[in-house]
């Protein structure tokens, strides 16, 4: 059977480059980067050979890159990291609706300790709104998040903006670029953030790998106490290969970027521009044009996400959706919440997340096996069967 | 030139099965283990048949064992996250003296968040002192965390005794297990311990995992929040190659431990027995027989760490130190510090740790060219020119 592997913001298949840098460091070149011997170096110089190519990856210095395991731990450092380095100066923090849970669960985490948490509401795109962000920040406020792009639908945020409003006010401003790096151009210093989050494994790394660009003179508390590994702030023997592997996929990313654009979003539209004439009430969620190049996301009316998503799988095709009984979470997506859009609606959500692998032949496949899959459904579905009553 | 690794305390190296296994999900068998697809479904299998495997090493169920990225993360979070949940109870937390750096900076943390820490004291050979540890525990103590042997010297704890009088107050025990896992054989059941940590890449697993295993029923606040990955006690991606090849080697290592443990007590044996009559003023460090099978320690006096190191590493011989020097903490170690060693003995602090890949000839090759260098760091040392002036 046909294999179209559509959830790429899920996985990102490791590029060939990228796992045959890493095969040493899992064999013959073992070595722990905090050993004082000739093993120890080659571990070493090795890890700062990728920290080199990361920041080059958002325009950083490399020493401003703490590598963490995923791209939750760069969030949650991030996020517990720097209210807890300036604890003193208040206790406030301010968040987009939007935002991924690693962001938003350890911000949920800091109010069972006091903290206080503003949300700021995002438009029917799923775009924040800038005055309110502005409204949001007080004399209290430690630590602004805002995600770069949302992944799940998409929506690219005006982060310089945001940014900027932030820097104003004097207060750090992180971005949790884990959905952008890689199909979209990051330059810290123009974006004006304060801290940036990156994962490996959406990127076309491995798992076991992520980062967190700090700016030089803004505090932070480790979370993971031990050793002075990652300049003191993150303790722990380094995943050598995993960080090497993460190395390379930014480098390639950083060489690629404008190719990689221009393929991955050539499939979106493809997806977009085909599917709603295939597809009755199907509605796109996110930005219409302010959105990731690799990202389709829809919400289909009537019917629930997990059966689309089962027999789409039963076709080869994985994808995933932001639906309650698709979510381990059980909850629906509170993305989608945000956006205003209903939860009849948000039920039937799906996201098409391509990646490098993918070709115009996999949309074609899509729009082919999908329709008739919505048609079945929609035949047992009981919303349907009250919405055709109704109309008459 | 020849190449002997004896810092396997530092990182083992991978094992070629545990290497192949993992690789399938370095490449083509790639994908998300929270995704609801058919590729999902394979990682997550691949995940919880890895979690079968390490519960099995320790004796434990499998729904127990939580992944972490490597051992300090897991250290990490026994101490925090435990602490953590029984804020309301108390806020004391007591320890050996020569807890890991992940064990006691963990704790130090704490401190500073208002905690009390009780660091039970060791004998000369690194034993924690029970009656010490029975009368640090009090009513407001949330946490007792003793490792099961300590790497740096190989000492054994008397766990199992130590773990009986926390029971008997109702304190929660965990133990750092990092350097034990692998060599000698854990039961948590018969240890009676509440949480245990392990590593990856020191069972001949790879870098990128650890685990721990958390008694069902011990209240943990998790530190990494996001998606409900773990059993909603560690957010984020999970590291499927990491893990994968962090449970085959745990299953080798239950299926072969007493042939390890005579393999590498054997060499262990050899370089203790040999060394003395080559080298003089050379102490053991640690217990001379409740000893971890691949720990060999020594202090050499009147030299210092790091120069042995230099020397022995241009002989291709990988070993460690726990001098202030060669620890990029640039402070001499605790651990010797806790046992009475004096500094001066302890700046010549030497660890050979022994792995499966090391055979009797290199400890032979050892035994041949480390007396030179001790001679030759002797003749140029002040400390050494002193003694003998001294000594007449």
């Amino acid at each position: 059977m046909r294999e179209v592997y559509l959830d790429n913001y899920a996985a990102t298949p490791p590029l060939p480059e990228a796992r045959e840098a890493m095969l040493p460091f899992l064999g013959d070149s073992y070595g722990n980067a905090s050993s004082l011997h000739s093993r120890g170096d080659a571990a070493r110089e090795a890890v700062e050979e990728a920290r080199e190519k990361v920041a080059a990856l958002i325009g950083a210095n490399a020493e401003e890159i703490i590598f963490t395991s995923n791209g939750t731990e760069a969030n949650n450092l991030a996020v517990k990291g720097i209210t807890a380095g300036s604890r003193r100066k208040g206790k406030h923090v301010v968040l987009s609706a939007v935002e991924h849970f690693s962001v938003l669960h350890a911000a949920r985490s800091l109010e069972k300790q006091g903290y206080e948490l503003t949300l700021v509401p995002v438009d029917e795109y799923g775009v924040i709104d800038l005055d309110e962000l502005a409204s949001a920040i007080d004399e209290d406020t430690v630590l602004v998040s805002i995600m770069t792009a949302n992944g799940e639908v998409g929506t690219i945020q005006p982060i310089t903006e945001a940014a900027r409003i932030a820097a104003e006010k004097e207060v750090p401003f992180h971005t949790d670029a884990v959905a952008a790096a890689g199909s979209v151009p990051l330059d810290v210093g123009q974006l004006g953030v304060s801290a940036l989050s990156l994962s490996s494994d959406l990127i076309y790394g491995t798992q076991g790998a992520g980062a967190l660009w700090l700016k030089r003179g803004v505090r932070l508390i480790p979370m993971l106490d031990g050793g002075v590994q990652e300049g003191g702030r993150r303790g722990g023997t380094e995943n050598v290969a995993g960080i090497v592997g993460m190395g390379k996929a930014a480098e390639l990313a950083a060489e690629n970027m404008a190719a990689r654009s221009a393929h991955l979003g050539g499939l979106r539209d493809a997806m977009i521009a085909g599917l709603p004439d295939k597809v009755e009430h199907l509605y796109l969620t996110g930005h219409p044009t302010q959105r990731l190049p690799w990202n389709a996301s829809f919400a289909v009316e009537f019917i629930e996400g997990e059966g689309m998503l089962l027999f789409l799988d039963q076709q080869g095709v994985a994808v995933s959706s932001g639906s309650a009984c698709t979510s381990r979470a059980l909850k629906g997506s509170h993305v989608l919440s945000a956006c205003g859009i209903p939860a009849e609606r948000a039920q039937g959500s799906i996201l098409f997340s391509f990646g490098l692998q993918n070709t115009r032949d996999d949309v074609d496949y899509v729009l082919e096996v999908f329709p008739p899959i919505v048609e079945r459904l929609r035949q047992m579905s009981p919303l349907y069967a009250k919405f055709l009553k109704e109309r008459g």
